[in-house]
């Protein structure tokens, strides 16, 4: 069996550094002459000098009359002079000038004695109110320099400035090669081990972006001899050629082996993560690149290598996302063998931004779906305490993230359903259960937190918790929503799941919720006054994040029964066995609320839609939502 | 003569919650599906669902063996057991977990016996380097909500989550029409008073980018009728409609009288400058926005109305520009009865942003082209002070600010060379004249400042000004280029000009330049030399601020003849008399000299190119050019 090993663990400057100097990409750039009007976005390749000059005539800058400057002089409001028609003449804003005048004065300063006469009652200095030729563009002056990407304006411009059209670099033929004998077309009825060809639909969007003209290939079966044809044909035809997956070091990854038969490989495995099994490589002169599957991995080699090519390319800056300070929410480690590349969620908070990491997996494309930016630990660091304050690369607009409403805490569909309903802001919903919730209340990461914490004593929900853990706090309980928590089982309850004592039996396997879920905090006090040991139950230490993972893992048999709420066993077609009714409050920090922005969330919970939802769902309950139980 | 009387003069917060609360754009907005691959930068009507998990079936996260976990428990270094092929198996990442199994060994830790047997040293956890069913996407979990443009890692997500289609907000029709006489397409032997259409093809540009459907007409003639026929057909055929010019008090200005016919007009006149005299109108329910003639007026009616409603249409946040703290480098004056946008340019100078006010002329198109940014003057403002720190819209992205080399002083076509030839930076060259350039160093406004300052005492260039005014300031002198003077005239030198004393005859006029240019200064000098009293010279009086405008108003005959350097006579095709030649150094900051960003200036001007292109251009020569004359 044949595994490939990385050739090098190169650093992303060293690997960028080798591989960069290597290709000759003056020696591919061409260009196109193309129309003026259909040049946005395109980016100039030499400077472009205005063959017209704007105005290309003496006009007049007002509506009112021209006149000969020095005829004018001597007039003020004691000795006005009358003008006969032919001594001045009407003119409108941009009319010409003629050579028998030299001034414009404007209507509103200009006495209409009769159809044939005005008064003027002031001297006219020469040229004014006339746009000289050349005013805005003089013929000869550069409107654009090289390596320009043509705006609007621009092409206002130019075209103003006589040039109806423009060299522009063409546009590189990149070609994209998905590999793989489980990647599929986009199809309804997958087989497991099948997977959809996503990433190279990502790639397309990318290079489009970038302002490549990509071509998209259908996936090829692993076939060292099939590969390397196309490869090779690919590298005749386009400029730039992308072979996505067979770059690890598995026993189908013939990326490496091909793009060294047919050329040379100078970089094999670059120390970041994700996004380290990278191939640089170049065939017949041009470059060639082998992308990861992973689609996270592949978002950053896109992010670092092509994009750079791409700069080098159009001869444009190799600009940096815009960046910005925040505070880390958690612990952050890092290996220090990588640059890491972490997602992140920013809230501001109380006049800070503070970041906390989302999943990491390289699997994980809802990590990157949900970003706001990106943490970058570099290699040799081990990572950052909570409270640390970092740079965040950032992947949405900065006032986008000013108008979100950041929520930590328990999980509930109906925090998805409030952040899509939301008006002209943002709600973003962090899922680390209860507990999570108030510490990030305690911590002021976050503006709420939706919480369901039973107190085991009273059987009361939220109120003690909050007393206990944020009695210093100024935090605000709201309440939320009632709803029905139970057991999730298969379709037809086949291990026959009645009440909690029912997860001690031989052959049942249960999946649990994380420490400190409200939801693992209610089987507990099941337990407990069952007097229940955790140890006889399999599967309780299994942990899941959410409802709807916990729900999955039933759905796809590899529990029998989980505990969570109703309305996400109707979502994912489970049945469901109710338990009881439980309350999902809201903790709002003090200075929030009143503010625009709980105002906003404030009317979407209150709202009628919202109520129709939640019925339309079922499995919840409305009292008195949005009414404050505590300060 | 009829002339139109603006409505009113509503400020421009009145005029938006006039216009935006009649219309019901959500009347008039339609969606549509489209394939998920055809959906980048397109906008989600509603929230979008999962249909499918990702992964979909229990998958292999590592290359490796799965195994049964529970036969691995009780291994360790010292106890290590082997396994029978069957009770493993060899899995690559991606590869199906079939239920057999519910754990993976990486290869790394797998000690291989023979082609049937494999070691381990270790036990392996449930469920480890297993991707449950649904680690990155639940069916049913929402991936992305309404009114959110798609992008490439969203494609990606949603195909993954099995949405091979989606619903998006069709493009609204935006139909485009200019008007007037006087605008005729693009073409090149242009007649005086003839205006190329530039406007409606930078709006079909702007609809483009902000995601609408353009559709842009011919230029109409201003005939009444016409016009009217016109915008109805337009108002039953488009969503918006967009009518150029005629929207101001001219003779010839109908539109506000055709949208009061057909329809209603809500706004005439706002208390914005540029862009004063827009219209917001509606006709058959629909948008019907009357757009001023001017280029810079129109991009800002664009910007504040047409750029709301495209929001408004796709449910997309009203987003701002981000926003610089920068130093004013000039008192910068404002009515009080408009709030102005003034385009600016913006250096970072010893760590801090100075902003520079450009050209304000409605007319100069350029003066948006060479923007960096927008300081907004609101209303009731009567401007600021030098010196005093403003708020930045920035329309140019900060790093490329930061990667710009701020020039201030004299002009010359050189320095738009060097721009052009400046690799991975910019130049932005700002023309006020030597002695302007001198100031500006003063104040620490520019890194350099190109001079040719004459001591009329020596005869030697730009030592002693530096000296003189610059004394106490750390400023290098820097050796520049040796240039010809001269003066221009037209083709035959039908004045017959061969001195500085031809100035003064009968029938000859003058164009100068501004007071503190170098050029001036030169001639001041000569005219003293010989005895010339300024007065006896028509068109003394006359002022350009660049060599470009002065060969322009001598190209044009509204003058005979003016002075300027060798380079810009051949490039307009004027003939030249040379006078002399003249030293045009650079003043550098000292913090600056040494700098990346200085490095890259001085490899240009000290590059074999660069002394070839000036060769090539005549008028120019090049002795010790970056060599320092004086620190």
């Amino acid at each position: 069996m044949k595994r490939n090993i990385y050739l090098s663990s190169l650093t992303l400057e060293e690997a960028k550094t080798l591989y960069f100097d290597r290709l000759n990409i003056e020696a591919l750039v061409t260009s196109e002459i193309i129309d003026t009007d259909q040049a946005l976005d395109r980016i100039t390749v030499g400077p472009i000098i205005a063959k017209l000059s704007s105005p290309h005539y003496n006009a007049s800058a007002m509506d009112g009359i021209m006149i000969k400057s020095e005829k004018t002089y001597g007039i003020d409001e004691r000795n006005p002079r009358q003008f006969s028609l032919g001594d001045f003449k009407y003119v409108d804003t941009g009319d010409v000038i003629t050579s028998e005048y030299d001034a414009v004065v404007m209507i509103e300063d200009v006495r209409v004695v009769d159809d044939e006469t005005i008064e003027l009652i002031g001297p006219a200095a020469p040229w004014q109110h006339i746009r000289p030729i050349g005013e805005d563009i003089v013929g000869g002056e550069m409107i654009l320099p090289a390596g320009h990407q043509i705006r609007p304006v621009d092409i206002g411009a130019l075209l103003a400035g006589g040039i109806f059209q423009v060299e522009v670099t063409k546009k590189p033929s990149v070609g994209i090669l998905p590999t793989g004998t489980e990647i599929v077309e986009p199809k309804k009825d997958l087989k497991p081990g099948e997977i959809i060809d996503s990433n190279s639909r990502m790639f397309e969007a990318l290079i489009n972006k970038m302002g490549g003209n990509p071509t998209r290939y259908s996936s090829l079966k692993d076939d060292y001899e099939l590969l390397k044809s196309h490869v090779l044909m690919m590298s005749q035809e386009h400029d730039i050629i992308l072979i996505n997956a067979g770059s690890s070091a598995g026993t189908e990854d013939y990326t490496v082996d091909i793009i060294k038969e047919l050329g040379e490989v100078l970089v094999h495995g670059v120390a970041i993560k994700p996004g380290k099994p990278a191939i640089l490589g170049v065939i017949n002169n041009k470059p060639v690149i082998g992308i990861p599957g992973y689609p996270v991995s592949a978002y950053f080699v896109f992010d670092v290598y092509v994009n750079h090519l791409m700069n080098l390319w159009f001869n444009t800056p190799q600009r940096s996302r815009r960046k910005v300070k925040a505070i880390l929410s958690k612990r952050m480690m890092s290996s220090i063998k990588h640059q890491e590349y972490i997602r992140v969620k920013i809230g501001c908070v109380h006049g800070k931004y503070v970041a906390t990491a989302l999943n990491r997996g390289a699997g994980v494309t809802m990590s990157l779906v949900k970003a706001d930016g990106i943490c970058v630990v570099p290699q040799n660091v081990e990572g950052y305490e909570a409270g640390t304050e970092v740079e965040i690369e950032l992947l949405r607009d900065l006032s986008d993230i000013d108008n979100t409403l950041v929520s930590i805490g328990s999980h509930d569909i109906v925090m998805d359903i409030i952040g899509d309903m939301l008006n002209q802001a943002t709600l973003s919903s962090t899922h680390v259960g209860s507990m999570g919730g108030i510490m990030a209340m305690k911590k002021s990461e976050a503006h709420i937190a939706p919480v369901h914490l039973l107190d085991e004593v009273s059987g009361t929900y939220n109120v003690k918790q909050k007393n206990k853990f944020l009695k210093s706090e100024s935090v605000i309980l709201v309440e939320g929503i009632k709803r029905v928590q139970g057991f999730y089982v298969q379709a037809g309850n086949p291990k026959n799941i009645k009440s909690v004592k029912d997860l001690m039996r031989e052959g049942v396997t249960f999946v649990n919720r994380q420490k400190g879920a409200g939801t693992r905090i209610l089987l507990d006090y099941l337990l407990n006054t069952n007097q229940i040991s955790s140890d006889s139950i399999i599967g309780y230490n299994r942990e899941m994040m959410t409802h709807m993972t916990v729900a999955s893992a039933v759905k796809s048999a590899t529990a029998d029964v989980g505990m969570g709420i109703q309305s996400v066993a109707s979502v994912m077609g489970l049945e469901f066995i109710p338990i009881g009714e439980e309350s999902y409050d809201f903790l709002v920090a003090e200075d929030i609320y009143g503010s625009e922005l709980y105002k906003k969330f404030e009317s979407v919970i209150t709202s009628e839609t919202f109520k129709k939802k939640l019925d339309d769902m079922g499995g919840y309950r409305i009292e008195n939502i949005g009414r404050i139980i505590e300060r």
